[in-house]
């Protein structure tokens, strides 16, 4: 039996919100016997479905935070968002961990105002497992820091480490530093700087990963600032969308290829999906009390589920604490 | 008839060189029939080939700059490299243009050095055409600078325009700015600090565009750093390389796909050719005086071939000239 574990999920995260949160959450309810969500929403939306699910219970919020909201400003100012309510019931430790797939921006802004920073974190990361070739490698900060320092680095990759660690099931990580070049020397002041000290702090260190490396299947976790993991996690998914529509294009233009592609459409759609985000449960924002992860905009029922089910897994993992723990031992060592 | 042209060619640059150098120079010599190339390298390599072909010269060099050397300290110290002497040449007036597929470091270092800067520009900035969907896009600077303040941007935007317009053929080039979000106002200090100055400065600025834009043919010009460049760059090569692996374990993994498989098998490496660096002629070196390519490392004959033509369609396009007149326009109204 695994641990008890409750989760807050915002049922107004998403494009297709209310109605895929629930069945991502249904579903979730089903896959995990040990796991009790606390749905923060509209009462109309929220009540029924409490109602008619056991280990749901409902939490009526009166406010929203849309896509385009300025996030710091709309999680001050509407203290009853779902966003909001669904992190303060984490810090006031009527919940464990918060899952949504509402605006990345106000829910890296609730988590960090609201459940706070791990002592010691300096700036908590987001994440986001993508399935390169052979292993799954974690890519951070993928956008909660558009400007790093490199100490900043250090600890996205010793908070990257225990979640390749404890979550992803990888014993002895290898970190890479995100780079325009393998050797130590190379890349920009800031690059060379992080790698230095990479070098010196974090035994896990493997040395600089280069874009083309990210996917290759030769990294665990890969760091990097917001701003360029942003970058890279965006044309990962534009150069896959082209690509898969330039395949349709060339397979569409000849005959033969018309009818090729009767007989792999099934497999390149299963593909398609495997490689697609909402297959991962979304991105963890690390270096927070508490779990908190933040879906895709676009999350299916599907994504919802493997989302909660993903937030869960981090609090039975007790990455937060770990990550305090680790930090704190760097912070005695320095 | 077109203009008489005369290009240096480094016959030591790339994996495969020189016999792929000497293949495609050879193709390169067949399409463009005022073209003239002086080869750089070996005696015995040069010497032979020159007097078996017309309008090719040999220029003996005696030293070669490996992949892995310090780019400026082997510039300053090897000047009998190919790669030296290919740029000299063009200082000289006795060439037009210089392409390699050797070390990209090298060929910077050396065309700025050696054939100097365009009067007026603060850093050359090396660009790369990519298949975008519906159109191809420019992506700069994709590795000259580590390291860029805003008004380096600008300049890459200004020259990005002229490339897009002279060679690329777009009369009214959409210009936009890497960066983590759409609005004015997002992302790194940097960022929104070239997007102030793009904005007030650059007619053809369309405003910010996300790693996912990159390829989906909204923008004909993309800038950013040389850092953030290469590791896009890097990423959507990696992207696309891993994605057809994982394409053909699917189809290999069920008797249908693997039937499919033989049926879009050719279509697919038209795809990929089409979308492989080779096919766009290596990236130009915008910014300096005088035209200058760099190829991919393993660039094949054909990547040789249309790197060298593309290198002399930069010189008849003037596109080193209506630069120097862009930023000093620029340099005017400031």
């Amino acid at each position: 039996m695994a641990e008890n574990v409750t989760i807050t999920v915002d049922a107004l995260g998403g494009d297709d919100a209310p109605g895929v949160v629930l069945a991502g959450v249904e579903q979730a309810l089903a896959a995990d016997p040990d796991l009790t969500v606390v749905l923060c929403g509209p009462a109309e939306v929220v009540g029924p479905f409490a109602d008619a699910h056991g280990r749901c219970e409902a939490q009526a919020t009166t406010e929203s935070i849309a896509m385009d909201e300025h996030p710091a400003n709309a999680v001050r100012r509407k203290k009853d968002s779902s966003i909001v309510v669904g992190c303060r019931l984490v810090k006031e430790g009527r919940a464990d961990g918060f899952f949504s797939a509402g605006s990345t921006g106000a829910c890296l802004a609730a988590a960090t105002l609201v459940m706070g920073r791990v002592k010691g974190v300096k700036r908590p990361a987001l994440g986001q497992v993508l399935p390169a070739y052979g292993r799954p490698v974690l890519l951070l900060d993928v956008g909660a820091n558009a400007d790093c320092k490199a100490d900043y680095l250090l600890q996205f990759a010793q908070m990257g480490a225990v979640y390749a660690r404890e979550i992803m099931g990888v014993p002895a990580p290898r970190v890479g530093l995100l780079n325009i070049g393998e050797e130590d020397a190379k890349g920009s002041v800031f690059a060379q700087e992080a790698n230095a000290l990479l070098r010196a702090e974090l035994p896990e260190f493997a040395g600089n990963a280069e874009g083309r490396d990210i996917l290759a299947g030769s990294f665990d976790v890969v760091v990097t600032d917001g701003f360029t993991g942003n970058v890279c996690l965006k044309t990962i998914e534009g150069t896959s969308s082209v690509l898969f529509r330039y395949m349709k294009d060339a397979l569409m233009a000849s005959a033969k290829g018309k009818l090729g592609a009767l007989l792999v459409k099934g497999d390149l759609a299963e593909l398609k999906g495997r490689l697609s985000p909402d297959t991962h449960g979304g991105a963890p924002l690390l270096g927070v009390r508490g779990a908190c992860v933040v879906g895709h905009g676009s999350s299916s029922a599907e994504a919802v589920k493997n989302g909660v089910l993903a937030t869960a897994r981090t609090v039975r993992s007790h990455v937060s604490e770990v990550i305090a723990a680790a930090v704190a031992e760097d912070g005695e060592r320095a």
